[in-house]
């Protein structure tokens, strides 16, 4: 049967929970995911959900998936498809599953319109950097991510009136 | 009067716009900026926006901006607010508009539940650097930020049956 991508339904939302864990363990860091079956239910699906799921099947197994949402270039003044998590099991590696996961991304960016598609990269993993070259891709370098957790929040807003 | 904060309004649109096309002066691309008023005002506005405006103004008078949306983590399972755009008038900073511009996402962050803020800055805006970093943001330096452009895309996405 080969590889097949499908929406993921919220059914499905034990093997994406499953497979975030996996991906965060293959990042090193496998107890960083607080994230519940209940979580995902409650925002990946429904009228407004915050992130949407592609699945990829090998002969009908779940293997491997991508995690998006809609951003927005003010450049470009279009969404911009950001996809959070893309991951493919290390046991099925090297049989397309993950170029066929980023082009079903592909397709959906271009439905909405979207100039561009950016996700993030641990700078270690040097194969997925590769593959992402390969496939046109560039590390925009001179954008520095920058990150604020919950305690700088919760001291920042409470300057606001 | 001194500073103070609002959502942008639908006719403020072209305020926003010229807000966005300082800021890529600023930041070096001056000819970059592709949106229209009818993109902001499309995108911008309505049932499903894909971005959220603050608007910062001093003794009444528009004089920077924060342009954001909603992201979602997957390790925290709660949503994040992601700072797209946020810039102050060089002849107005210095009296605390971006400080206040921060402060009103992280209330809006807290509104979410959101676990994190993020955006990205220029390698070589020293100033911004500094001043994120006494809030208590960091640069999470071992994630490169990835982006396809439209041609990229176009390629791949004719790979999706």
């Amino acid at each position: 049967m080969g590889i097949a991508i499908r929406p993921a339904q919220p059914g499905d939302v034990p093997e994406i929970l499953a497979l975030i864990k996996a991906l965060a363990e293959y990042e090193g860091a496998p107890e960083a995911v607080k994230a519940t079956e209940a979580d995902l239910r409650g925002h990946g699906f429904g009228e407004r959900p915050y992130f949407h799921t592609l699945l990829a099947e090998l002969d009908g197994q779940v293997v491997g998936f991508a995690l998006y949402f809609f951003t927005y270039s003010t450049w470009e003044g279009r969404p911009s498809l950001y996809i959070e998590d893309i991951f493919v099991r290390p046991a099925y590696r090297g049989r397309g599953a993950g170029r066929a996961l980023l082009a079903a991304c592909a397709k959906e960016a271009l439905k909405r319109d979207c100039m561009r598609m950016e996700w993030q990269v641990l700078d270690w993993n040097q194969p997925a950097i590769d593959f992402y070259r390969r496939l046109g891709a560039r590390h925009t370098a001179e954008w520095l991510p920058f990150r604020m957790g919950r305690e700088a929040i919760e001291v920042l807003a409470r300057e606001d009136k």
